[in-house]
């Protein structure tokens, strides 16, 4: 017995694109994003902004979180791709990241300052608390208005783009809800910036703000205003407010972005990944768990509610963590729906690998009763000297009855799925896939061979079937009959 | 004194590429790559291809090295902008990514097994070696004849894709210079490729490969094969063979692919960046550098020679580390250009701020008589008491010496720059930029106000110009004179 290709997320989700979007068109160019153009009363300009949204957001009414992004155009491909990276691997929820283009960067991400090392170097500086004005009057709600979001917003900035982050921070907290600041230019304005922050923090009672800040190899003085202002976050204390920061002396200016970013947001979506609710579980149970990813939903604007594919992702991390009787627990009281073979399979050879043959002998029975055409059930039990047909009760449809359920069905707005018969057997094939034939398990309900899923018929009225419903991974989708 | 912004490799690429694409068209997307097409005869399909290329490959005859991605559609997104990242920051070079989609992974992914959990789960596995073949005969011709490659080949493979990269550093080595695997199915045919790795390192004498490998929180059997591949790898020791990894047990089997290959990449291209040289620098000088950097470029096929450019990045780097006084070495000994007033200015702010005011002022003054324009060295000699105007010898030009030199330069194929004269002063101006007056600081030599950089006329015969040569950040530019 040995580990599985396990079945992920990644799984699941292909599964559901793959059901949605049967033929994609496919273009020459693999694009990431789109430019658009905003016109700025407060900035009297016009502004370029590269926009990434969820792949799957065409699909869907889902809304994101925001991370908007200073100097948009030099960390957009990076950061957007680290962005859906980690949403895809489940660390934080996917985010439409909107890159905002310089015009004039030494003007809009610099608050005023009378060091004259400042003025000589960025004569139009001082631009800050406009560029401000320009997101919160002009730039969100055009972004509110053309893409579906949530109200979370994120900062992202670099250098300069960093000394505004904490800027905004410190005078506006209000405008972001969560704040990355990538090696911040700490010594604009004589270091002013730390004390502007030290004041603001010693004065604020509360402070509903997740805050990340690194700062590289840079050294000196920079070091130094960083240094001082890591004291300064751990000195004072508002209510509500997450932070934490890293030196990364091993990475330059430059190279310190991408690594900043993703331990970035990392940090700023702690409590969103399942990873700490699987220890929830294990220690406290299904209510626990419930209540710990509703929690960790609610900092970001979510209102999660466990599901079914989620618990069969925490039962595989259980399995991982060889929490065996836990992952069968909840796979079988905290789980309303017919467990996946492929789930049962697994648990049951982990039981194997353990010698405890007797739970995995049920598992596989029961792999095999959901899905007889489960081959690797099958294969299991005749290992273990058991005769699968045994478990097997051939369920005799009749014709007439299997007639009745022939037609086109409307599972979703691109995607019909047929039911034919041949040789007396009912098949259900989809648009560019092979037939599957559908084995009864009664005489509404069938298992669909080579898919573990199954398909129930139901009539409204009359023995013609109206609709049907597909289950499969613990999820439900119903397909209303087309009329001919 | 405080730290500057300091100007880095990006923003010398920037100007490159601000001067040879003056006017950029604007596409609505946002692309990172394209789709190609393939057809095989060794698999007997057509493959679908997803490919990017550096972005500045469009205007270069530079050649990059090839980085193969297995499974290339999920993981192309954050795996080329990885590499793009690391290649901005100076980390590696500028790669090449040609992502393999799959039509049958199960199949062209596995060598083969006999055990039966692998032959039920993927029934048409053991296509490796089909894949290794169409590699060699097909893909590596057809990339090498469509784009500019260098010999140098990465693969990269995840999962499955992680264990047909060992598969291949076992069977057939000199297919690719470098591989990652990122948590390989090591569980296959029994941990077969364990016993193959170990048997092959067991029996090869020279290896020049690198060779980078992950796992996750994956546990099991899977980590017990890692180990011991790991100590395989400890044991024998091919010449020239180069490896490492690391076991992530914070990341699960999907999120370990990010920083698998960040950390990979960074492990296969160690010895390319400066981060060292710097030291070699230090310690041993110019000769040694100069060695250093070309052996840290020839195991990937470069062959490397220290320019200005580059001079410049390690003087900062110098500077960064606090060692003036080489720094002020290098760039007054070893560095064969007019050093640039930025770079003069960083360095005697450094000095100023350990006390050091007669190097600072020596250096201020370099700045003031190179660029006579420079506001930040004027200001600071000011500030020391020194009236700045007595450096600047004003050098008179007669009219008809100027007027010699007007006319419209081809400086790049797409940028033309433009020599004027307004009320007897010398001007120039590129498309889409402000006009610049130049100060003369011969007769032929002059400075461009507020830029940083000089420009030097020449003639062939008689008196009018017949080329210009720009000079900035110790590069030289040729642009020859347009005939009317």
């Amino acid at each position: 017995m040995k580990k599985k290709e396990s079945v992920t997320a990644l799984t699941i989700s292909a599964w559901i694109i793959y059901l949605v979007i049967p033929a994609v068109a496919i273009a020459a160019e693999i694009g990431i994003g789109e430019k658009v153009y905003i016109d700025s009363e407060v900035l009297g300009e016009t502004r370029e902004l590269w926009i990434s949204i969820p792949e799957n957001q065409l699909n869907s009414e889902e809304r994101y979180p925001v991370l908007y992004l200073l100097d948009g155009d030099s960390n957009f491909r990076h950061v957007s791709a680290v962005a859906e990276f980690l949403a895809a691997s489940n660390r934080i929820p996917h985010l439409i990241v909107v890159g905002v283009l310089n015009t004039d960067r030494g003007r809009d991400l610099t608050p005023p300052s009378t060091d004259p090392d400042d003025t000589l170097n960025f004569p139009t500086h001082g631009g800050a608390n406009n560029l401000q004005e320009f997101f919160k009057s002009e730039l969100f709600p055009f972004i509110e208005k053309n893409y579906r979001v949530r109200p979370y917003k994120i900062l992202v900035g670099h250098s300069l783009g960093g000394l505004f982050a904490i800027h905004t921070l410190t005078t506006r907290p209000e405008l972001f809800n969560a704040y990355i600041a990538i090696s911040p230019s700490l010594h604009w304005s004589k270091q002013g910036m730390v004390n502007q922050a030290e004041k603001f923090l010693a004065s604020t009672n509360e402070l509903q703000v997740d805050f990340y800040m690194t700062t590289a190899n840079e050294g000196g003085s920079s070091l130094a205003a960083f240094r001082k202002l890591a004291g300064a976050l751990g000195e004072h204390n508002p209510r509500g407010f997450r932070w934490d920061y890293n030196h990364m002396p091993e990475e330059t200016h430059a190279s310190v972005a991408l690594k900043s970013l993703y331990f970035g947001l990392e940090s700023i979506f702690n409590g969103w990944s399942l990873d700490k609710a699987v220890e929830v579980y294990k220690i406290a149970g299904i209510e626990a768990l419930e209540a710990a990813y509703q929690s960790g939903g609610q900092r970001y604007g979510y209102e999660r509610a466990l599901s079914n594919p989620l618990l069969l992702q925490i039962a595989s991390q259980l399995i991982d963590l060889n929490q065996l009787d836990q992952a069968a627990q909840l796979i079988t009281e905290d789980f309303d729906a017919v467990p996946p073979s492929y789930f049962l399979n697994l648990l049951a050879d982990k039981y194997m690998e353990y010698g405890n043959s007797v739970r995995a002998k049920v598992l596989y029975e029961s792999s095999l009763i959901n899905n007889p055409s489960d081959a690797l059930a099958k294969a299991r039990l005749v290992e273990m000297g058991i005769d699968p047909s045994t478990l097997i009760t051939e369920v005799l449809v009749e014709e007439e009855v299997l007639q009745s359920y022939v037609g086109d069905y409307q599972l979703q707005p691109n995607f019909v799925l047929t039911i034919f018969i041949d040789s007396s057997k009912l098949y259900s094939q989809g648009p560019g896939q092979r037939a599957a034939e559908l084995v009864p398990l009664s005489s509404s309900r069938f298992s669909m061979t080579g898919d573990d899923s199954q398909i129930e018929f139901f009539s409204a009225v009359g023995i013609e079937a109206s609709r049907l419903v597909l289950r499969k991974f613990g999820m439900e989708m119903e397909a209303v009959r087309l009329r001919q």
